[in-house]
């Protein structure tokens, strides 16, 4: 068991879907069947101190904010409505009151704006800040977007810029002062993340998407768990990708590129999305208030292929967030 | 904020209850409103090394199951069916996988037994394990069983012998040999707790329970929930609590007694209900095969009394689990 992909395959060995799950574990979420005409969305992510946020670095309002977050942007991948939260929070003895208050606080912003109502949670103690958040969300019966849709010819889309709050975190570890409006953009990013809920709602009767994925973990991992589940491979054209624009001093200081924090830095939480072809002349530049980019295709070849400025191609290997690997 | 209770009664202000929620903050679990002629029960469980559980003395199948019954004795307390689980677990990195395949050993044991389905999680990792259960239930619209139902001159019931999981947890701390036969049944308890789900339905049918909680703190604190929520005080009889039988050599060894044990250990969870008076006679000795003891009364003083063998009457603190006070 070497990296997350080992252990959902063993736990979709060891939990078979039964006849009242429609889809199982391994997409954004898992889609429940309900009599009547509807199936419930159900999602959980966790928030872990040191893993998904850094206790001196992020405002809790920003902890709170990321730890629903994530599973608002399942349910935009699902193309579900969010309904409900549950939130479940374990922190250390002498955290102090504020503290846990403000990361309410954050909870709640979010909520309010999504009409999300929270209803439950539990409350421990534990040796380092864990936050684990449910949502439950609505989707008409049958129509949950899921990852394992694409196929060969479709036009593969993506929402707003990648990298950004990769480049908010990197800022942060490595503490270049957040004066400048770029960093400060990647900042708001980082701490708090739009899921694109309207844009989900928007792109479902504008395009018809046949597959559909937020980008947490960064789009060469995204991506490859669409190839993976859809039974298809990828070309991406570097050049498109809407990558953050890193000037090279900025770039030098943090040692990475824009491209590299776009494939593989994950939490922008924007969209990832495929189309059928002839569908795509439909789709306008800008959806929901977000710019939309084709930066490629689906293939019948199962592998993905980068295609740099002068067409010259190489794979592109799943490089982003997995909580089971050091990043290299 | 120096207690749990604290913490809730911020929560229920900060997070009011919305139109979609019969139930939030505040009980075993939350009950949702779905259109159609259904309510849903969902409810979350922290299951937390070192707090619930103690890595080298529980197996890592009995890990699983607990994080499980914890939720599934949420359902079987609001009388609901529970139909589906997500599993989320963090674990440190150095965690053999052995250790993480059983515990979802554990879990799927549970889950077969009572036909709920795994349906998804999330995985990562942590300084300690932590786990997080949610369950979603169903329950007939406006029948989900609350603690706010409990009236003055209800008679009080408890299933089950009460105790044993705490005697099985003193056992594990202070290293008493598992050879004796009652502490091989305590450990039992403590290590795989039965949901009293079958329970919970008979009970429905045959005594329409006015309020019911499942004893997961202790009978001192969870009697309290009944009484705050109702606004209700009770009287309970030492004598007549089905406290674990606890010979005085191991009562001196461990420090504690069975009363101790039964009133502020938690973790049997065993169910704790209320039934109009006129009712009482219909309840057999023992449904669902598990005894039923009365244990006292509800009155209209809002206070906990405890009535020892010779009728003197003290007041009951709660000094039941309590994640934020160090027990005493």
């Amino acid at each position: 068991m070497t990296g997350e992909a080992d252990w959902i395959e063993f736990l979709r060995q060891r939990f078979p879907r039964g006849d009242a799950v429609r889809v199982g574990i391994g997409d954004d979420a898992a889609v429940l069947r309900l009599p009547g005409g509807r199936d419930l969305v159900v999602t959980t992510d966790l928030l872990i101190e040191g893993q998904h946020f850094l206790r001196e670095a992020h405002p809790p309002r920003a902890v709170g904010w990321k730890a629903l977050a994530r599973s608002l942007s399942d349910c935009a991948a699902m193309g579900a409505r969010p309904r409900w939260a549950l939130v479940a929070l374990a922190f250390p003895r002498a955290t102090a009151s504020k503290w846990v208050k403000e990361f309410f606080e954050g909870i709640g912003l979010l909520a309010r704006r999504f009409d999300v109502s929270v209803a439950g949670g539990d409350l421990s103690i534990a040796a380092q800040i864990v936050a684990d958040v449910q949502v439950i969300g609505e989707v008409r019966r049958g129509r949950a977007l899921l990852r394992s849709g694409a196929r060969p010819g479709d036009l593969l889309f993506v929402s707003g810029t990648l990298g950004l709050a990769g480049l908010g975190l990197a800022c942060l570890r490595g503490r270049v002062a957040s004066v400048r409006p770029r960093v400060k953009r990647a900042l708001r990013v980082q701490f708090f993340p739009q899921p694109r809920l309207e844009l989900a709602r928007a792109l479902r009767s504008r395009a018809a998407p046949t597959a559909m994925i937020d980008l947490s973990d960064g789009l060469s991992t995204d991506l490859n768990h669409i190839c993976e589940a859809s039974g298809v491979g990828a070309r991406l054209y570097q050049e498109k990708i809407p990558a953050v624009n890193l000037p090279a001093p900025l770039a030098r200081r943090l040692q990475t590129t824009g491209l590299q924090l776009a494939l593989n830095a994950g939490e922008d939480y924007e969209l990832l999305f495929t189309v059928p072809r002839a569908r795509a002349p439909r789709l306008p530049r800008k959806l929901a208030g977000v710019p939309l980019t084709p930066i490629g295709e689906i293939t019948r070849e199962r592998r993905l292929v980068l295609v740099d400025a002068v067409g010259r191609e190489r794979l592109l290997p799943p490089r982003g967030w997995d909580p089971f690997r050091r990043r290299g």
